[in-house]
């Protein structure tokens, strides 16, 4: 086994403390990561606070890994140590369903392993996350980063961009489509990036305008304060394709009606309690309300591929181990433009 | 002006009574039918008590309409006295918007005329429907009619069959498609005809087995009782497409919950208040819940073409006009297989 360093939750209640333990040694399809940077996703502030009632403790959290390729197991293709290698979400899947095979992991519903928090390979254990120095995973699970990125800005790729990138792949978001990005944090500041690299025309809308300047230096062309009624009326059916990425509740009604005839919205946020969709939305111009949930491995790889194509990086504010619990505080007020980072050499 | 009979709702709260108005004399583009048959929708009873607090009195309902031309404008060309026509929920719109020229009248944003209750071409009066003796419409907002059906048994196919026809084909059902149709009635009997003669795998979700017979008598593969949770459960994660044909408040999610990744819902009831829909529905497998409303003009004609290379009707009864309020009466409580269809000589 090798000596692992990180930090945990102990419970649900607690700050974040050093936690010392295990990974298992590399198996023959193994990759071994020291980990450089693992970004700070609203998901492990859930999870460390057992928001969704399933966290195991203690819980190392971090889904948004970057390292360098320390060791690899003897049947392993795809990397070799010195390799800067990423890993996202999942470490493991059942491989064999439908989802899996067609390159779904993340829709696998036989056996999806999460990055933590999820039951380990030996039945006891539970998987821990990158809030840490070093993680093993399967070379299935593990992505490859263009060395032409600043590392530590892709780490959030990682989860928030795939999440972003994804569902404008799906629903073939390009030129001469006119798409709105509701809300400007981590997901929505890349899912603007990725609107624009695919030659979209871009709106964002944010519910006050404090964000606006920042909204036009990321590039987007419009931008539109959601509390102001004259300013959503009008874009009243008027928009291709909305990416959601809101995750507390919201009136997502107000959205669809600004779709065109055919329109999707699609949720990329999680709120915690169902939605209210007017049926009249939806009927009135054959709209869908839809929800995409980060992507499989073989897109996360073609999502890093694009963004070392086009350059494109999240806005990240680089902070040590030992800042994570002010970090959460400030990532629970939305302080954060737009992603806190956590560089691993502040574990040594 | 042409005199016409009818039976009219004098306001929210009393039976529909004979009713004497005037039609238009045809214009240039203008077809004269003299009405022989016109389904009995629910939303005519929703339209006569105002449920939808816009109908104005007196209203003649009905929008499922099948008469005989007895004289056509000078300038129209698709008919010609004595051909068997068909008028469905629309008699005209703006022809100039994207929807409109894409031929998807029925979601023109502009200028919306419905068959009844919609302010007239004069500008004072209103729209009157089908429980009547006569109509003057706009060639483009008439339907031929195939000669090989059943002219009475055609007439809820303009608006039920169209409403469940569109969706299945704009999401491309086909053979080896797995297709839930969510309620047996009016609209779902028609889905389910639909759904089989486009070669999909029918199954029909129903919340008691009160119609389970009916709905193997009519084809499907498959019935499903809604409020047994072990038949539900065993439905997980298997559908590619559910027509959710409920126009009272229900549990999407559960249906949510049976569709397979990238899988649809499409809403073609009209329930009156917002559904919840959970976002982890939508999320763990990338599903749409969508709406469709009716049809617009071009497919409406290909679905009565559709429904002649079939052999589709609507299973009907007939009645005379004078059992209007008791067969809404029955319509309300579900008391009909399954739709009625008004016998217009009953009005000579």
């Amino acid at each position: 086994m090798i000596p692992a360093r990180g930090y945990a939750a102990p419970d649900a209640r607690s700050p974040l403390t050093p936690f010392q333990f295990e990974r298992r040694d590399p198996g023959p399809r193994d990759v071994q990561l020291e980990i450089l940077y693992c970004g700070v996703c609203h998901t492990d502030l859930h999870m460390a606070r057992n928001d969704w009632s399933f966290s195991p403790y203690p819980l190392v959290p971090g889904h948004e890994i970057v390292g360098r390729v320390v060791r690899v197991g003897r049947d392993v293709k795809k990397f070799q140590p010195g390799d800067l290698a990423g890993v996202g979400t999942m470490v493991d899947s059942c491989r064999a369903c439908v989802d899996c095979k067609d390159g779904y992991e993340q829709y696998c519903k036989v056996r999806g392993v999460l990055t933590y928090g999820s039951p380990e390979q030996d039945g006891k254990s539970f998987t821990q996350g990158g809030y840490s120095d070093s993680v093993v995973v399967d070379e299935h699970f593990v992505l490859k980063v263009p060395t032409n990125l600043d590392p530590a800005a892709v780490a959030p790729l990682l989860c928030a961009g795939i999440t972003t990138y994804s569902p404008l792949r799906h629903w073939k978001v390009g030129p001469g489509q006119k798409v709105g990005v509701v809300g400007l944090g981590g997901l929505g500041h890349l899912g603007v990036k990725f609107a624009l690299a695919l030659g979209a025309h871009v709106t964002v809308f944010s519910h006050t305008d404090r964000k606006k300047q920042d909204a036009l230096r990321l590039g987007a062309h419009e931008v539109v304060v959601s509390s102001k009624p004259e300013e959503m009326a009008a874009k009243a059916n008027s928009l291709d394709f909305i990416l959601d990425t809101v995750s507390a509740a919201h009136d997502v009604n107000a959205y669809l009606g600004l779709l065109r005839r055919d329109g999707h919205l699609v949720l990329v946020g999680f709120p915690a309690k169902p939605l209210e969709v007017a049926p009249v939305a939806l009927l009135s111009r054959r709209a869908s309300f839809s929800g995409s949930g980060t992507g499989g491995l073989p897109e996360t790889q073609a999502m890093l591929d694009f963004c070392g194509k086009h350059g494109i990086v999240s806005d990240i504010e680089l902070i040590p181990i030992q800042g994570i619990n002010d970090a959460f505080d400030r990532l629970e007020k939305g302080d954060v433009k737009y992603r806190f980072v956590i560089d691993a050499k502040s574990l040594k």
